[in-house]
């Protein structure tokens, strides 16, 4: 496949997504050297892509550079497309969109089914990577908590389908803009509230549950200081049942904190999990596809 | 019933919302004036009330004045604390607090079973003169949409149990501030487009169809001018799908639009409804309040 891109065994690596940015001095498939920034698309002016790769390069070589992730949406610097399920890494590969000699943006993955349509952007390196690198089987069922939280159904490790769920943005919005919001202070963990509301998801409707927030606040039935936990077990309890039931196994990909909630909640509604590192997972993906482009 | 109120045929009733005041005038059972204005209890200063209600007089006559709905809650006025179902009329009038010999606050009501609490305030007087004024039965399934929509199991003229959900509440979270509220700027209004979310609400998880806008979007699968009244569908769906079952009949106390909306919902997914002015049902209540404090 010629690329266009500067051939050879070192490249950067960059998962820019819209808040934050990770990138990875790759070479000979290791990870040399990293940095991480809150220099997401969000923080960059639509002209401001040439001197942020001339910084990144300033600080990890001056090497060719793969970009992944919402950068290469019509929102970043330039729209890579979507890939269209099943996706493997030699699709996306075969999909990247060059922006010089040795830039190049790697699609994002859409699904479509009848009327209902999906799409990720960047999740897609760290979940074909989690198989190519053997963490997870190439036949699984894998999710992805966060803002908008992934469930990923692979088939013979490649993409066949996959769900995305506002789970994350949703915490977001009750605490900083309903009305339960004002309950909301207290620290977010594994426990006993948590606990509770992965129950309570299992027993009422949604948006009933949440409401009860507040009475149970006035009515003196749960502490102030649990009503955070509590929310996000009803938010994270009512996403997983949807997804899974009694002896799923479940391959999660997540920092260690968001992963541990998702891996109890899993657990108290009868499923099994698997924690993968999803840093590992996407520079595996990341440096494959860096291989079949050469 | 020594209240201390001065007696008579004629006095004010305030149903008395967080953003919102409607008025009337009832001389001898009957609205003989009204006035409507926002001047919630937002809009008021906790040292506002007197001068508030001196206003009030000024616009419709010297006489007592009943007060109902938020002003009696520890964010309003005075708090009239709540009756524990089940809450009759008789029992809201044995608990109303008086402010002076010739102003009192009506309680709300709370519902408490096992750890499950809810709360209303101002609904209890619509809810209980629905039914004593022969509109809707003294044994039914009565339900309030509105910003946190309410259902209720009334029995033998009573109000037995009740659930809120925050369904109005979310619609606004999610139009003002979630990252879909970018295309929900259609109207809203029964169609096409309000009956498929309806109908997706059966098929999919909230979380996870709310997710779904977006990729609709971008995707081009569905009209952006259509995603308010889909949203719309998939909340009261949801509501709905939560709350009955195919056969049960559904008294609504809503304004004309929004208990239009409910009775599509409630009639997609093979229910029945009755639409009750809830303005009427309000005056019918609080008159027969003021008779039992007489």
């Amino acid at each position: 496949l010629d690329t266009g891109l500067v051939t050879g065994g070192s490249f950067i690596a960059v998962d820019w997504g819209t808040t934050n940015r990770r990138a990875y001095l790759i070479a000979d498939g290791e990870i040399v050297g990293s940095l991480e920034d809150t220099l997401g698309i969000l923080a960059v002016p639509s002209n401001g892509y040439p001197s942020a790769i001339a910084a990144l390069r300033d600080a990890l070589g001056d090497f060719p550079v793969l970009l992944a992730g919402m950068v290469g949406s019509d929102r970043g610097w330039k729209n890579a497309g979507y890939i269209e399920c099943p996706a493997s890494l030699r699709a996306l590969a075969a999909g990247i969109r060059r922006v010089s000699t040795d830039i190049a943006l790697v699609p994002g993955v859409c699904s479509i089914v009848r009327d209902r349509g999906d799409v990720m952007r960047g999740e897609e390196i760290q979940l074909l990577g989690a198989v190519a690198a053997g963490k997870t089987p190439a036949d699984a069922l894998l999710c992805q908590p966060g803002t908008h939280c992934k469930w990923v159904r692979m088939k013979a490790g490649a993409i066949a389908g996959f769900t995305s769920v506002m789970t994350g943005e949703m915490f977001a919005l009750l605490r900083n803009h309903a009305l339960i919001g004002s309950v909301m202070t207290g620290e977010v963990r594994d426990g006993d509230a948590f606990r509770q509301g992965v129950i309570r998801s299992g027993e009422q409707d949604l948006l009933a549950a949440l409401f009860g927030v507040r009475p149970a606040s006035i009515l003196g039935l749960r502490h102030d200081a649990d009503a955070a936990a509590y929310v996000s077990g009803l938010l994270i309890g009512a996403d997983c049942r949807a997804q899974i039931g009694t002896g799923d196994k479940v391959h999660i990909l997540a920092t260690p904190s968001l992963g541990a909630l998702y891996a109890a909640a899993i657990q108290e509604i009868g499923g099994e999990t698997n924690l993968v590192d999803s840093h590992d997972a996407f520079c595996a993906g990341i440096a494959r596809i860096w291989e079949l482009i050469q």
